[in-house]
């Protein structure tokens, strides 16, 4: 059995070992308070239940996961033999900074150093570090055990065979590995978010619509489709020859919203330079009909199935628990 | 039986036409083109047989929807005794002032007047119509009959009775209604997609991520959560105390990557007058436990929902279509 370290025991890594004991790996987790670890591997065998009620985890598979996970009585034990160390300690750049040295110490060569990390960029706290070559954030959303995307942030002295490692090892763990070729404050998913939350703050702030209704605006309406596609390739399918006509069509309606920053991108160029070619490949105009068909399939699919879990889980309350 | 006029006989006027027979009502079409509109009703057959494929039409209730909708001979006849006008002509500034000017004078008094446009606000036709007090924007998210969020959008001068009555009419038809107070350009949906766009064209263009990864970034991320659950609502899920603990907690973060535009709204601002008040009403601070727990099992429902779907509607494809 190939062994992972999860260092810190709260809910982002309790998520990652189960994430990785799910994948076949043996899972050893450490946490400076030996309470809190003792305490992490009861919440856990409650998550696997849930789990295994959503068919997301079969009842046989339930206690081997378990069994893969053990708490490490000390530091390096956790790490011994370890392929790989994913630390979520605190979001603090002094204690990120003496826990990250304190693992390069002690951990065999090349063996790859993950951070949890979702606001510090790893460049902040490994420079001074040795084996600062192996450092890098690889974020998950939270909780980890639930939501597949992870980010992966390498530093400038980040090895590319270390990034090309932990990715590898990220897609046998069934994650959707998000690759940044730099480090950027907040990263991809949390810059997304903002810029969304951004608008909608303005939107509610000058009382044109309630939080209620601009809510609607995404469960009932884009969020719909980004759940099983993503913003680019929904506006590809939204135009007969694809991303670059979209632009050509709606990019200068977007931008009389002024909904971007002062330092606005020019989406043709984008579309142009990146997004056409990179479309080519993944999803060629001639495939658009087929690709908008699928679509709505899903769509469809989600529909039918939101239309059930509606009766299936009502938000529990007092009220309703009986 | 009530009836509806659906003027344009387009993807979205037939959109629109499904949504009102499927609600009961009787629904008249009218094109300029009567081909048009002939052919408008054969599409709308395979649209309704798709819908009793993935269950959100009964075998038995087909026909009848199909029977309920009906290509009226002239605009007269269309107009004639209808309760509600829903406009989907071409998104022309010029051809959206005849039109409505034209139905105006026909229709029966206070009969309301939606327009389907995504992009023109009605106060920029309508001003000079008699009729203008019965005016607004009704949209749709394409395409209508799949997606339940619609925006209505008064102009200065709609009747807040006509809007009343527009946002009960499609409550009736299980729409998702987005109310907005006063006119802006984009509305709310495609103000958040903008911004959510803006920030996505700058990452990959500046080459830090490729657009399938930011995809990802969504469709096995945020996505999750916003498919039946706003992004408003997330935050407010997302800290102990509610949306203001989360925006002290996180809202410096934000503005840290400075995803938005110059003229930044507070957070806490909007947070403090707006928000936790709203949010006292919808989720009040005591409940938000049992919230978090109802949201995790959505999600994990979800992810079975999704691990379905992948085997039962693969990408339609000429290689897989056997």
């Amino acid at each position: 059995m190939t062994k992972i370290a999860t260092i810190g025991c709260g809910l982002i890594g309790q998520g990652w070992a189960t994430v990785f004991a799910q994948a076949g790996f043996d899972v050893a987790m450490y946490d400076a308070s030996a309470e809190a670890a003792e305490r992490a591997l009861e919440t856990m065998a409650s998550r696997i239940s849930d789990l295994v009620e959503f068919e997301l985890v079969t009842a046989a598979d339930a206690p081997r996961i378990l069994q893969r996970i053990t708490v490490a009585p000390s530091l390096e034990d956790a790490l011994n033999d370890a392929v790989y160390i994913q630390e979520s300690g605190p979001e603090r750049l002094d204690v990120k900074r003496e826990i990250t040295q304190m693992l390069d110490a002690i951990a065999a060569p090349d063996v790859p150093i993950g951070s949890s990390t979702s606001g510090i960029s790893a460049s902040r706290y490994c420079k001074e570090i040795a084996g600062r070559h192996r450092c890098l954030v690889v974020h998950p959303i939270n909780p980890p055990h639930l939501i597949p995307a992870v980010e992966i942030v390498p530093t400038p002295w980040t090895d590319p065979d270390i990034v090309s490692k932990v990715n590898a090892l990220m897609i046998e763990c069934r994650r959707e590995t998000i690759v940044l070729s730099e480090e950027i404050d907040g990263f991809v998913v949390n810059r997304l978010q903002g810029a969304l939350l951004e608008e909608a703050f303005k939107l509610v702030g000058s009382g044109i619509v309630s939080a209620a209704d601009l809510d609607k605006a995404i469960s009932d309406g884009l969020g719909l489709r980004w759940s099983f596609m993503g913003p680019m390739q929904t506006i590809h399918l939204n135009a007969p020859e694809g991303v670059a006509q979209y632009v050509e069509r709606y990019g200068e309606m977007y931008r009389s919203f002024g909904v971007g920053p002062s330092d606005s991108v020019d989406w043709k160029d984008v579309a142009n330079e990146k997004l056409g070619p990179e479309f080519e490949e993944r999803i060629p105009t001639s495939d658009i009909p087929d690709a908008q068909a699928a679509r709505d399939r899903k769509l469809m699919a989600l529909l039918r199935h939101k239309a059930q879990t509606r009766s299936e889980t009502p938000p529990v309350s007092p009220v309703t628990q009986e």
